[in-house]
């Protein structure tokens, strides 16, 4: 298995680990530990703790001068909808690392090696790995193939709530005026519907309709969003 | 106050800044940029966003590397006491560094100068913009000056509670086993006190009274605590 994963790495990475028992730590789940307690074998564990601080921070630096006019919560926004679990789980797969993965029995069975938790732990314990052999530009040069790009396209506002991606698209090259106006009520009391048009510099750009106001301004902000979207591919 | 800043900056940390800029950015905090918005000045939330992840990361090296043995969740527990607000605005007061902060004239009234959570974006930005500035090496060997020996002193380990404390000093070789033994129950139920001994590789290390278990088990810990501190020092 060590040779088939350092291969994978050097193939879709190009990333040759000097201390390949590094590599291996960061496949191995702590429930293949337990499982052969008599070879005393490191769990990823550690490596997760450093890649989580080294992602956070790489992710940081990024959007810290990709974006120069934001402020610092929409920073913070866009960084927790990059680092979530199911983002970074999704890279794993896209990687195909779930497939190098040392798991335990129990967790086999279980389904282990599609939890999104458990595919985030290994990402992160990857990129803590190549930290720990290689070194930060080494890091950096893997980011800028399969997570950087990706950011830049927009990929992680779906983490986001309609709303705040709507704002963070728009604002992208500065501030823009979004409003949400309740534009019709209808119904009786008890099945009250709210009729909410977002407006993006006085001009209406999506319509929801909810149960309540919060509801409405949620669709009309991913109805905006659908919009905007189509006229960027076209 | 530019030139102060830049001179005790130069002095203490022997950090000479490019882009002064960046550093007075790192010293102004919101309330002086809204009291003085004709300025048009950029305050140090930013910087304090980059600033966060860089002292996460260094700390989150620096004890992966000094405690090869310790499991995650001891690193954890480690981290969280080093960079939470209270252990940074130490720091920063350690540093002077608040007496350079800029600050709108409703926080200089409620003492904000001296407000821990106040302290600690202002370490932070400051380490944020030094990394903008300078980089990571630089970031570095001012924490070296700075934080890392005291890590090494054990100086966080007040931010933990006592048992993890005498945990973490016992156990930093290698595991050692602790144990917390109620000795005596007294008092009539209303009035109930637990006494409690721990035991370390079964000798008796300190004993705790207290109306609940839990609190006599972290004083038997605290005064565990006190008596190796004392043994180290003589």
């Amino acid at each position: 298995m060590t040779k088939k994963l350092v291969n994978h790495v050097k193939k879709t990475f190009g990333v040759t680990f000097n201390d390949e028992s590094v590599l291996v730590e960061a496949f191995t789940h702590s429930s293949y530990a337990n499982d052969h307690r008599e070879q005393n074998l490191n769990n990823l564990e550690r490596l997760e703790f450093l890649g989580d601080a080294v992602l956070e921070l790489t992710v940081s630096d990024f959007l810290y001068h990709k974006y120069p006019d934001q402020p610092e919560g929409q920073l913070t926004r866009k960084r927790a909808s990059i680092v979530r679990a199911e983002s970074l789980a999704e890279l794993a797969k896209e990687s195909q690392l779930h497939e190098y993965l040392r798991l335990g029995k129990g967790e086999e069975q279980m389904n282990g090696r599609n939890r999104p938790s458990l595919l985030c732990d290994v990402f992160e314990a990857f990129i803590g790995a190549i930290f720990v052999d290689q070194g930060m530009d080494t890091v950096l040069n893997v980011l800028k193939q399969i997570l950087f790009p990706k950011i830049e396209s927009g990929a992680f506002s779906h983490g986001m709530d309609h709303k705040t991606a709507l704002q963070e698209l728009l604002q992208q090259n500065g501030v823009v005026t979004i409003q949400y106006k309740v534009v019709d009520k209808r119904g009786p009391d008890h099945q009250r519907e709210f009729v909410v048009d977002v407006f993006v510099e006085g001009d209406s750009f999506g319509r929801g309709i909810g149960r309540s106001k919060k509801a409405a301004e949620q669709l009309a902000a991913k109805h905006a969003l659908e919009i905007l979207e189509k006229s960027v591919r076209n």
